[in-house]
């Protein structure tokens, strides 16, 4: 019988599908932000525009990190699978993990724009559990298409950097989640911190991972 | 004449979009859930964020089951396509009725979000029609393609056991659709039994449907 | 100045990015209807979850016209298309007026989901208008592509077909939109017709203008 | 270390996924202004549907108004993206600044239908800003990628013309936004104009900077 060995005869299709779904679940998810921006225009009330614009700054605050955090998730997404060339079943959940979370991040971003004044900690420790899921799904995929030989042969030393970095990633994260209950101010440092370093993935883990290669 | 008899030049950009536009369904079904979830953010309540976010578990509960629901039946329509390498004009329905379903999905979702606790023999049964229904439609897409040979030649095989896989998938959704009002609990586990079939597709019928195989 | 004469070196390209663009308004049109279902969930009633559930059988036919209204737009789009393999600067505006149209759908189905019962006459001329602009729209992109000679050459037969199918569409719809004014059911009638040559573009142009043109 | 100098092996499918997930926060961004729309057929009234739809003219051309403005910002990336032909890691936080504008143009739009008769300056002027930051950002994007020479060679040329286009553009919007708070009759004529010359950006480019670019 043939047909069990020679199952998938377009791996590269494949991974474009994967691609195409998951940049439509990226592309869905940062802008239904804005539907829950718009959300308080139809309260109603008396005071004129300008002020009920001004009584909803955090909404604006909530819209802009959502914003960036799906952002970031997706060109740290799309760096990774600019490396990935095969694809297997399991792959499809690793990656699912990682659509899951980024699915699930306008509600805390909603719950941040509503109750950050109110409960500054709760509502920033939330955010942070889906910051350090987020950072175990990007370690995941990584680290599984790693393992499993997935990725472009000739890049394996710089893709084991971007395994490191999201390892790392995932420990720093689960770190700040608990400080978000001690300090506010401290973990939105470095959250930001952290934002400055995963907007460019490849330079940070060029920069962070150089020694660590030379050894071996 | 001859516009009759060469209609369609691009039978290979024929089935990229269909891909591509049943992707964008996919994708934004799976992820319009997270607005129902976020809704019950918008109640008025005076007992604090936490109270308000364990008071909704069956809320998440139902977010994380209809992300699944999708998620599994994307994988299921990607494999079926990976091998469906032409089209024609009863193919856009064929897969149109797919999409019903993928589009209806957010819909029993809700009810079992909100019904669950109150009413859960019926609020399950309508998810098990759903799940019915769905897993007809992908006996359909595969029957037809496989009869009107729309596939790839060599995996004709391999595609005849998907085609099982789904016909009987009907077979057993349409008992446990019944078996909703009879027994919760009971039709809880074998809706997972069924899940974990279907999230490997493939695996699942090369295991259950090779004696099958053997005899012809 | 050789960068007048030169200005767009990726014509296929060009025409991948609209489609990809427009199969995206679509699929999100489609996926959207099901937000409109989801809304009577959450009027609160004492009633039990069945009751709810019939209560609103306007909504369920809505949300399946809706979502067969798009889909055959869709289906007809991509056929079109399929014979264009040239861009200009124009045809992104005809195009766009086909996504006005078909972004706007929602609306005419909500109207019909809430207004059905109440006000059938003015519910359903709404949806008429909209039926015969959707007409107009896809008459104008066949028409433009077919004198700005943006098609396929050796199709140009069977495309003008298209143009003719639209064009008479056109004033079908014209016509019914005025009838719904006078009776529900005649114009009920005479849309499933028009649903049935719609939904299989390419067979009703072959079989309807046949002769026509044989004459030329 | 021959990792860190050749980290992009896919250049031209990196540049396929920044279009694909732009299109994604485009054509949802177009189709999420229908949900604003809708809202208003929940308010309940006894008015009838006619009355209703009469009373709420302003949010069909906020609706009409948002489409537009939406789709001229994706003819204009369209255009700009045709001619780009390499990437870089800073090019997704330029090409994200676009798609925060994008992605924010539904709330400028849901203020203008509900604020137009009762604050008409201040509704135009959020509206202003909004527009002045997307030209800002087809701006950035403009010079970023002609002056990293990220673009077709042969075109630069032609390009550093729509780079005119759009400085230019910042400022005659930066200008027209102070307006508004004093005219609105002239602040809408000066932004139907700049419409019209966006709508058709090359054949716009090609008339306004024809002379500059013979002096060179």
């Amino acid at each position: 019988m043939t047909t069990d060995k020679t199952p998938n005869k377009h791996p590269e299709k494949e991974t474009s599908r994967i691609e195409a779904f998951s940049d439509g679940v990226f592309a869905i998810a940062i802008t239904l932000l804005i539907l829950e921006l718009i959300q308080f225009l139809h309260s109603q009330t008396d005071h004129g525009l300008l002020k009920l614009l001004f009584n909803h700054w955090e909404s604006y605050l909530a819209f802009v990190i959502g914003f960036l955090t799906i952002l970031v998730c997706w060109i740290n997404h799309h760096l990774v699978f600019t490396y990935i060339n095969k694809t297997d079943s399991n792959l499809m959940w690793v990656n699912g993990f990682v659509l899951l979370m980024v699915t699930f991040t306008p509600f805390p971003t909603a719950i941040l724009a509503q109750y950050f004044v109110k409960e500054a900690h709760l509502a920033l420790g939330i955010f942070g559990i889906n910051y350090f899921l987020m950072a175990v799904a990007a370690y995941n995929i990584t680290a599984y298409t790693y393992n499993k030989f997935l990725i472009d042969e000739e890049s394996r030393e710089l893709y084991y950097r971007f395994k490191l970095l999201y390892g790392w990633g995932s420990v720093y994260n689960f770190i700040v989640m608990f400080l978000c209950f001690v300090s506010v101010p401290l973990s939105i440092i470095l959250y930001c911190v952290m934002f400055g370093a995963m907007a460019y993935p490849k330079e940070t883990s060029l920069i962070l991972f150089k020694r660590n290669r030379k050894r071996k």
